[in-house]
């Protein structure tokens, strides 16, 4: 009874993902609204989830020669207008400060929505030569974009992440470092987080406001709505012209930089909740998991209980993250669903007949399967536990992304399968912007990319017919 | 001939000690100068040495059942009105963001100088019971003071710190916390930085505003000034009573929380370049430094001299910070001056000669001593050579403190000790505001603390010659 009155504060996942994916977000206290519209409070536990990322993430890029700096959050109006098609993407959304220190600023400052203008300035005055290259900067930061409609964790005013910006002294270098990066991200959500991702290439229309090219990892969604979970940026000399970024080349002679950009954003966080949770609640893969093992004592009140689990916690403590739930107001089957809900990979059960048995139960919050585990043996199995859970999340995720996969030939199969089917079409496209807005318009479906991968479905673009130049993945967003 | 031209670049810090400070962060490469006024970019060698600050707290907080989360950057209006001495401390300095999206926001916002009213608000939400007491959050954050006279690092618009805000169902709790953080910081300081570390509680005059009692820890530079390194703040219900943060006791009735805050910033490294550096320039303590051996080859261009280098430094790698010098359009003398200016702890050189009798040269950074080190022991040795810079740099520091600290039984003693040693002046105080802000009028010097431990001087107040409460420290201040 208790069970079901607790599962009940969840809204059905299969009845309402989004209130899902909000009432998931509340009551596994992950973040909160704040009294500011559109922004939100990262609670602890959300909030360690993203130090976990940033850890992982920070170590592959210092591996590879990134450097982290702290640049200005407030730029000069002019920064924003400097570069035409950065400003035509970004201008709408932009909070601006106009008075600081009791005085109206003679020129007002934008809130960086993301910073190329202001690493292209300090480049320009930290490089000089061939020699200086390749200068590779990061910053983890907070960046602000005004949207209309705001979503916790999905799309906020005010989000996290880290923004990459490295320059090269040649073409071929700057693509190699933007596909670089992009395999750094791509290997963090699949091993990290446990999402497949597809890597490819943006159109036209839905590359950044300033690039030459943007590259994507793609991830789908529980429902079949996809998330771009990072993007990496060739900008070729797109801000280091306007910007002034040059550098004396080894023949002696004044080039442009050659630049790229890169980012992911605690937005992560929402594409896990969303690829992997279900009615009980969220799924947090073993290795991103702030808690990775919950030990919740039976008959706790019984002498010696609370000893032995506090020892075990001990015990496990030196290689796990490990919680133990000695709340005396809330009875076994509360924790049991409360923990259930977080999230967290595997729960210890353990009571006087399973002390006298030398044994405890562990129950997986992948499958819910019960195992009979000997105390002897149990960081062992744990381990070996909490490694095929992440597989097994990662291998579940595939599983949808494949069942939610489907080709169309034309525009009324296109329809067809995102209403009885939601999730990634593969289908040809002409290249024409016009036909991209017309599946947009028609469908809801954005493109994801042109895959690295791409298969030959047929010579036909899906909405005009003409000669198709690529498969495209396309798929409704978040 | 060379080395003396390249030292002639940092100002004589005898002779300009604010100039010899900004040469040091602009020509050490910590930071640098934007183009939005009072704004600086922190670069790769400063931003690295905040990072392993705030590796170091970070690791202590967490020791102590702290939780990281992230607040929004920007609030409404009516938070900053809410608290009369937190309006009257911050408003004049606020930021304002007044426009968002293309439109005038209804109530204007402003960029947080410090988040009390945020914490507050949210833990108003998050609080119910005596159960959930205590809370103890932190965040990790970019901060806006819109200071009119700024100084790179010391004094920035906007600067990088930690605000930890804790919540307690009774004022002894939140009081030992208070104190208890102020030793973290205390430790920190002592132990990361090596700068000696005096700990007090402010007078009202210098108290944060909106606290009941502030705590810090003080530190000495070497010109003389002080620079408060870190706060501790008892808040009492000061901000929990206008805010709402309400809880039930274990009487079952409602009460306001107890709060603390605390905080350390960026400004940790200013006081770490002013409290070691001297004429050859920075003198980063082995602990802190993001690099801490640098290998300089000698002779490069000879056959095996570079390898044997490489060789080294894949050996030293695995256990120090080091860094490899192996730029060709460089000479070694100016190499030597380059990361002595930088203040890199231990400079290792090795050419031919000391390749063929398996040793090498290594230079103390605090010293300037040359040692010859069989390569047999270097390990072991530097290991025990970077343990003696840190403690001797703690004493060289320890050193100037006891040289500028003095006594004064009168206002006279009290001016001529300013002009003649300037540094830590221990007087009589009578407790009154108006004495207070008499030997600031003519001495321009402050209180820094009532020490935690006082001595006994004499009876009679500094200033007026009543009878005195407490021994202050005084001192100019950054």
């Amino acid at each position: 009874m208790k069970k079901d009155e607790f599962v009940k504060e969840i809204t059905n996942i299969e009845e309402d993902f989004a209130q899902w994916f909000t009432d998931i977000v509340i009551k596994a206290e992950l973040a909160d609204y704040t009294e500011v519209k559109g922004f939100i409070a990262y609670r602890p536990y959300g909030y360690a989830m993203w130090e976990n990322i940033q850890k992982y993430a920070d170590n592959e890029f210092k591996k590879r020669g990134v450097e982290n700096i702290a640049l200005p959050m407030f730029m000069p109006e002019h920064y924003l207008t400097t570069e035409k098609e950065h400003v035509e993407g970004f201008a709408p959304e932009v909070a601006w400060v106009t008075q600081g220190g009791g005085k109206n600023l003679e020129e007002k400052l934008y809130a960086r929505p993301t910073s190329e203008p202001m690493f292209c300035r300090m480049y320009a005055k930290w490089i000089n030569s061939w020699r200086d290259l390749p200068m590779k900067y990061n910053q983890w930061c907070n960046v602000i974009r005004w949207e209309k409609e705001t979503r916790p964790i999905l799309r906020s005013r005010e989000f996290y992440w880290q923004e990459g910006h490295t320059m090269h002294a040649s073409e071929q270098e700057a693509r190699e470092t933007t596909i670089e990066m992009l395999n750094v991200y791509a290997n963090l959500i699949e091993d990290l987080l446990a999402i497949p991702v597809i890597k490819g290439k943006k159109t036209n229309l839905e590359k950044f406001a300033g690039a030459v090219d943007t590259y994507t990892v793609e991830t789908l969604m529980h429902d079949g709505r996809a998330i771009q979970a990072g993007t990496s940026h060739y900008l070729g000399q797109n801000f280091t012209k306007p910007f002034g970024v040059k550098f004396q080349n080894k023949e002696g002679k004044e080039e442009y930089a050659y630049h790229t950009s890169w980012g992911i954003s605690i937005r992560l966080i929402g594409a896990m909740i969303m690829a992997h949770g279900d009615n009980r609640g969220l799924k947090v893969p073993p290795k991103l998991a702030p808690i990775q093992v919950v030990i919740v004592p039976i008959q706790m009140q019984k002498e010696g209980v609370l000893d032995k689990a506090k020892q075990l916690y001990n015990t496990l403590n030196s290689k796990f993250r490990v919680k133990l739930d000695d709340r005396d107001q809330y009875s076994p089957g509360y924790k049991f669903n409360d923990w259930e809900m977080r999230g967290i990979p595997v729960r210890i059960e353990m009571g006087p007949r399973d002390i006298e048995n030398n044994k405890c139960v562990v129950v997986r919050r992948d499958t819910l399967e019960k195992i009979d585990i000997n105390l002897d043996n149990l960081e062992e199995e744990l381990e070996k536990l909490l490694e095929d859970i992440q597989k097994n999340m990662y291998n579940m995720c595939l599983e949808n992304v494949k069942k939610r996969t489907t080709q169309a030939h034309n525009m009324e199969e296109f329809e067809k399968n995102l209403t009885e089917n939601q999730g990634y079409i593969k289908a040809m496209w002409c290249g024409d912007d016009e036909c991209e807005n017309h599946i947009h318009e028609v469908t809801g479906a954005k493109s994801r990319c042109i895959p690295f991968k791409e298969e030959h479905i047929n010579n036909k673009c899906v909405v005009c017919g003409k000669e198709a130049k690529h498969m495209v993945i396309w798929a409704r967003q978040y």
